[in-house]
């Protein structure tokens, strides 16, 4: 997508072949600040010090990592390293296991002189495979906002509410929650987008927004707690979120207060649609409720980072002396709340029968309990 | 309530008779200081500057505002004068206009020299007044909170979760939402409070936390994404919430975000009860849809008050520079989601027939949409 009127992407080879070039997101939205990555100890950095987050971008930024590493050191020794280094950084992070598992895979058969420019290859492919995917998300969903148009008359902008940042920011290119609205302006569909503030790590006002407003899409930040009422009142046309993990059921994991959103868009009458590719439906798991809900530090909630009117980057506390906080970071929305699926091989209902239509080469054989779901 | 461990009410007569004193508002949670007023100027300024907010105690500020003006000049001119200064300080005040209206009445008339004194003793009555109402909206809350102790077999603390600001601070004591918590702590019935920050303004995260810390009830911030995922986990069992306007059908018009809460309670079966002094039930209105919303500058949310580490307060930009704000003040809970409303006569159903079961004497007579709201 577009920074300053460039096209862009969130990690790229360097042109000298030798190393990876990324935003650094923490800066944002106050600086685009380019960081250049030599070495698997700067990518491993990277990525715990969340300059990438993201799940498929922490994927991409780890199979860059595991091709840093063999361009020093392509011994057997150094491959294994490297890996262990990444894995580190984010032990839970799953697209990093499944890039350094695949570049493991991929690299231990060659001969040391061969691994890599294989590695920095299959890397590259990794990145155009989640660009082609998030694309692919992006074509289904323009679709659901083209119909939204045409049903309020093709006679005014597109009224879309999304929660927390799942643009191109957390993947390579394009986003998954976002995808379907960069397509949509691409076609000339005009939107407007409702950006939640997304408390506690504001990735809505901070990421959201400035993504947006880079690529020239008009939108507007609320606080979280406005949405149920724009609602109310007919100011959403349709709700657009992605999802961290998605039970073969249809139940979504995502950034804590989806739900409340979910719940909003149910009790009012507008489509609450949630975005994915299909690497993150969790096959193993129906109910949504049996996924570990990470507990963070209070201080996200308690600390604010901000710019001050001197162009400062400042850390205020903004919660009463001696008062803790907790911290969920995700909640879980139950497949009813949820409209429609948006995967990149097409839109599903939000139901086993639904999840199997579009991947019956992932899902496990059919079960009592899943007919249940569907019903 | 206490502060520091000392019983304050958020206003008080000066011991010479001459002046008002305050709590400044501004300053909390980071620092309590004590303001003097001395003339309806400096009253008209605190309210203006809110330095006190909350519908009860600007009502309180400006009846001793007014008796203030009489005491440097208790002319007919000046009563005019006084009341004009005050009402614009806030002019959709609704407490406000009523105290000054109240006044007024009283004092035009009495012979000049005997208004400050007229005056000065009507302001306590209202303060007095406000407490009695508050003290007994707690009595009649204290039940709902020892009924669900009960019912958890009185073996944990009552898990109580609140929005914005309805505790002492907004009021002359105890609060609305907050009294019956303050009410089952003295009877001694363990609680635990869920307190949303209240984007945008915070003040769940400042005033909220500060005043129950201070009254040593053990609560904990969360951010106002956070309650639905709580109350889906068995973490809440009872929310209560305070009401701007509340209509004679049992709508609640409260602080944005409120009905997000709302729709959270009611999808996962837990109590919603809405605390409300009956001089806030708007008797003209049935539907709260014909409420209307304070629309209020985006800068409250693109932009934050806190404290650094080094203990100065700074005000940081928190949004995407270019990016803009909406910020609807307020939200409209329907009845149907509301369990009961807690007011100073007891508690009823958030309906017409609810309503006019507690106040016979204020309710219009009844009509046939009235009863078809009952259902």
């Amino acid at each position: 997508m577009k920074v300053n009127n460039t096209s862009m992407r969130t990690i790229w080879a360097a042109d000298d072949g030798q190393a990876v070039e990324i935003i650094d997101q923490t800066k944002l939205p106050f600086a685009v600040e380019i960081v250049r990555l030599e070495t698997v100890e700067e990518a491993a950095h990277a990525i715990f010090d969340m300059l990438v987050r993201g799940a498929p971008l922490i994927g991409a930024t780890a199979a860059y990592g595991m091709a840093l590493a063999m361009k020093t050191d392509p011994s057997d020794a150094n491959l294994a390293h490297g890996g262990a280094l990444l894995l580190e950084a984010r032990p839970t992070a799953v697209n990093l296991r499944w890039a350094v598992d695949d570049l493991t895979a991929l690299l231990q058969p060659l001969p040391a002189e061969q691994r890599f420019l294989a590695a920095w290859a299959r890397a590259g492919d990794i990145c155009d495979q989640d660009v082609a995917m998030c694309a692919s998300i992006g074509e289904h969903g323009k679709n659901l906002i083209q119909m939204a148009f045409d049903n309020a008359g093709a006679s005014r902008p597109v009224n879309i509410l999304t929660h927390c940042n799942a643009g191109w920011l957390a993947t390579v290119d394009w986003g998954t929650a976002l995808a379907p609205i960069y397509k949509a302006h691409e076609a000339g569909i005009p939107v407007h987008v409702w950006v939640d503030e997304t408390r506690p790590r504001n990735q809505g006002a901070s990421l959201t927004a400035w993504e947006l407003g880079q690529h020239g899409i008009d939108h507007t930040v609320v606080v979280d707690n406005a949405g149920g009422h724009l609602m109310q009142h007919g100011d959403v046309d349709l709700c657009i979120v992605g999802t961290d993990r998605t039970t073969r059921g249809g139940d979504v994991c995502n950034k804590i207060g989806t739900y409340l959103k979910a719940l909003a868009a149910h009790d009012t009458g507008v489509p609450f649609y949630v975005a994915l590719p299909g690497p993150t439906i969790d096959w193993t798991l129906m109910d949504g409720f049996d996924i570990p809900i990470e507990q963070r530090d209070g201080t996200e909630v308690t600390w604010m980072n901000g710019q001050d009117s001197a162009g400062v980057l400042r850390r205020v506390r903004i919660v009463a002396d001696g008062s803790g906080a907790a911290n969920p970071a995700f909640d879980v929305t139950p497949a009813r709340l949820v409209s429609k699926l948006i995967t990149e091989r097409g839109v599903c209902e939000a139901s086993p029968g639904g999840l199997r239509s579009l991947y019956p080469d992932m899902a496990p054989p059919e079960d009592p309990a899943d007919s249940e779901a569907d019903g």
